[in-house]
């Protein structure tokens, strides 16, 4: 365990303190490899935990998962055009597969063997579109062999700059879910209900309110026809975007010959779809929920949902809170709660609250001698408020405080999001709002990538989605809210990550 | 789904045999790049439920899962002078992070940008010692931070010539697990118990009987102290290597300098342990059940663990075994059982038989009108044996039915083993079982690297291990099988993949 150090308050640098809650909850640490990261234990159960909700919902909705090479042959990117164009700035190349020894000490002790270089160079996977539809091509013969639903758990490299813990990291997880289909229509209904399942993973698991919606062309993945995110806005009035789901159309298939002999006996392109969702979304968490203590889990996503605390003076009283904690830690676990019974003896209580909160456990039960004789403990709840709590019947007082918790992270951060959007901006409110406090601006959109442009140069704002109809103003906007020509959808920017 | 093939039977060419039953099953296939393959959905279901059991074994032993980088400085390889030795040959390198367009058109499309080159290259990771202690030098200072206990799940890659499905792979698919601890006898304990789950899981899981025991200095890990191994015996009596667990001593611990403060006050260097099993163990698992009808899975790995299949002519037929299929397939999943209901109406019977049992599933149900008339299915093992089941009670009977399948391919593969055994071998017995059928030779040896080497190149056998006493003949060796000379430990050799 690390010492205990002070969280820069959000209000003072947010990307510090950022930097801060990710490292004294154990979430991640810098690897001395530029841009990559370590994900620690605490870090990786809770992406254990979002892993094993959204394989559940994947193979609800009948995907399975499979594994395609890591490496990519550098001449498959090339296929297809946009995509390579896309990714060319930020790709990992393998050439070489041997070292050789220098002679010399130290550092320089090994260098690559020239006489290993590959003919080809291979891209280590930025995605993996190319791969992954060169073997669809080679499994897909008939209209009986669609739709074909796979999804693979996987590591992830894009050379980037600037990167951050979870938010932008040379080497991330994800998963990526490729389908094939034998209509346009099957392949758009694909693509939205995955974008659905996100929704609802983001919703009700990690309390993080999220917008859909459609990108504009400028924002959409390189390859797609069509592409849908999902969207947030953290604490400091910035946009996550938290996961996309790509309509591909029959680019690829195209690229790779895809090709399926249709019941009429023709020959068609398949439709794909891909979509996906990355470690990413731990950052989006740590920057929807926390504080200036550290980190705030939404119950069922956190590692530890409740921890015990003992509390004692004299050996007698040790023994009396001991028995009890251990008796309500037992119960809490039948009811498959995860709890830790936090028995440590150099350690006051005072601090094991204070790393327990860093950590972000919802619920902290402290069970001191005046508690044992009342048949009661105290409850912390991690989002504010203390009340004690009969022995009697505890597991279900939990499992509903945690319910509660959970519940009431969603609205509050539902709340603070509404808080920070305008909708029918016009050009100098929308200047004025992202030169200020930021957050979703809602106006009307022309659809001119020259408008897109010239508001990224002046307020750095892009545009999020073209909103679904769960997320539109009541009243349609009519104009363009930059250059006054007729509005052809409504749209939402903000600053984003 | 591909066309049926005939597989090639093992006695004619093991080597193809194995190739079809993998590509049969749709285990597995070849990738475009070369030396990788991609894991199909079958095959990834084993490793899940590999995975999912595993987990849950280190879990309960007190380890957490982390994440650590795919890529390693290529310096922090040379820095325990063994281990670069043992994997400077086939290490991929990165060393590019950008494509330029050449504009020429095609394969020749783009080419690595030479302005994007690294000033060290990047070794995309063979194995993660070198990293992952990099990160406990920083996280590690007292005795009070030991032990560290982590796993991690991830993909591997090894620069290999003669590669194989599952066997040997360029990129693979594995765990491996790393820990410090304050002193040697307690990383001892820990590599040996981690050997322990090992072979927990590969007998009662995969069904697949293990010697273990020690390594000898020409085959341990490359900077370990000792390696401990665990070997089982393919049906071509070729030894396959199933996984190994090695106590590395301070020789990283001294390269990283991951030292701690002892409770007196001292400075010592920590003792590590690392762990590792790969889906080579699908490999494993193919070679140790399968025979000429394709893959045999045991229940526990299945990922089909039942199939139902209707039969009829009639469409009155049809409905009533319909209602029947669908109410066992129902009771079957109610009790855990992972069960299909082969409803397919453009296959006969006969077909689905053959397609099911190519990819392993250990029970069949028929449900013919016959059947349903007198409240009874056929069941048939893929291991052989037909017999009529009461549709009353059928879950109970299918389970016990599973378990004395799991049961019994353990014992089947544990008797063919021994019955390739040799205990005792002189050198001219050894010469003529490794010229014959081959298995594992029982006998004393001398511990001298020449011996091994004499042999090696005179049988193509090597030491698999030093057994561990279960494992040991009743009586010990008193002299080298090969030379004469005293024997300092039994020795079982065999040819290996």
């Amino acid at each position: 365990m690390a010492q205990a150090q002070k969280i820069t308050p959000r209000a003072k640098d947010f990307s510090e303190w950022y930097n801060d809650v990710v490292m004294q909850a154990e979430l991640a640490d810098h690897s001395p490899v530029r841009g990559c990261m370590v994900i620690r234990p605490h870090g990786y159960r809770v992406w254990e935990l979002m892993q094993r909700a959204l394989d559940d919902m994947f193979k609800a909705t009948g995907h399975q998962n499979a594994y395609f090479p890591l490496f990519i042959p550098m001449s498959f990117l090339a296929r297809e055009a946009e995509h390579v164009e896309g990714f060319a700035k930020e790709v990992a190349l393998v050439t070489h597969t041997r070292l050789k020894a220098t002679g010399k000490s130290g550092a320089q002790a090994v260098t690559p063997d020239p006489e290993s270089a590959l003919e080809e160079p291979l891209v280590v996977r930025p995605t993996s579109e190319t791969i992954i539809y060169a073997m669809f091509a080679k499994w897909i013969q008939s209209y009986r062999d669609l739709p074909v639903l796979l999804n693979q758990w996987c590591n992830i490299v894009r050379w980037e700059f600037r990167t951050r813990l979870f938010l932008r990291t040379t080497e991330f997880l994800w998963q990526e879910g490729h389908t094939a289909h034998a209509t346009e229509a099957e392949a758009e209904a694909e693509a939205r209900q995955m974008l659905g399942v996100y929704r609802t993973f983001q919703e009700q698991w990690m309390a993080m309110p999220v917008i859909t919606g459609r990108k504009t062309e400028s924002e959409k993945f390189a390859g797609a026809l069509r592409t849908y995110a999902l969207e947030a806005l953290m604490q400091d009035n910035k946009a996550l975007q938290a996961g996309t789901s790509h309509n591909l159309g029959q680019n690829f298939a195209k690229a790779f010959n895809v090709q399926y002999q249709t019941a009429a006996g023709g020959l068609e392109y398949v439709w794909n779809t891909s979509w996906g969702v990355s470690t990413r979304m731990i950052g989006g968490l740590v920057m929807t929920h926390s504080d200036d203590n550290g980190l705030v889990c939404p119950p069922k996503l956190a590692p530890v949902q409740v921890v015990v605390v003992p509390i004692w003076k004299s050996d007698q009283e040790k023994s009396q809170v001991s028995g009890v904690g251990g008796q309500v830690k037992a119960e809490l676990e039948r009811a498959g709660i995860r709890v830790e019974f936090d028995t440590r003896e150099n350690l006051k209580p005072g601090a094991k609250y204070f790393e327990w909160e860093a950590k972000g456990v919802p619920l902290r039960l402290e069970i001191g001698p005046r508690d044992v004789a009342a048949g009661q403990v105290m409850t912390a709840r991690r989002v504010g408020g203390k009340a004690p709590a009969k022995l009697e019947g505890i597991a279900k007082t939990v499992t509903a405080a945690l319910e509660e918790i959970q519940a009431g992270m969603f609205k509050t951060a539902r709340d603070r999001r509404e808080a920070s959007s305008i909708r029918g901006v016009t050009k100098q409110q929308f200047i004025d709002f992202m030169k200020g406090a930021g957050g979703f601006a809602y106006g009307g959109f022309c659809g001119s990538g020259a408008c897109e442009a010239e508001i990224k140069q002046q307020t750095a704002a892009t545009v999020r989605v073209l909103p679904d109809p769960d997320f539109r103003s009541p009243e349609a906007p009519k104009t363009c809210m930059w250059c006054g020509q007729p509005s052809v959808a409504e749209a939402v920017w903000a600053q984003a990550y």
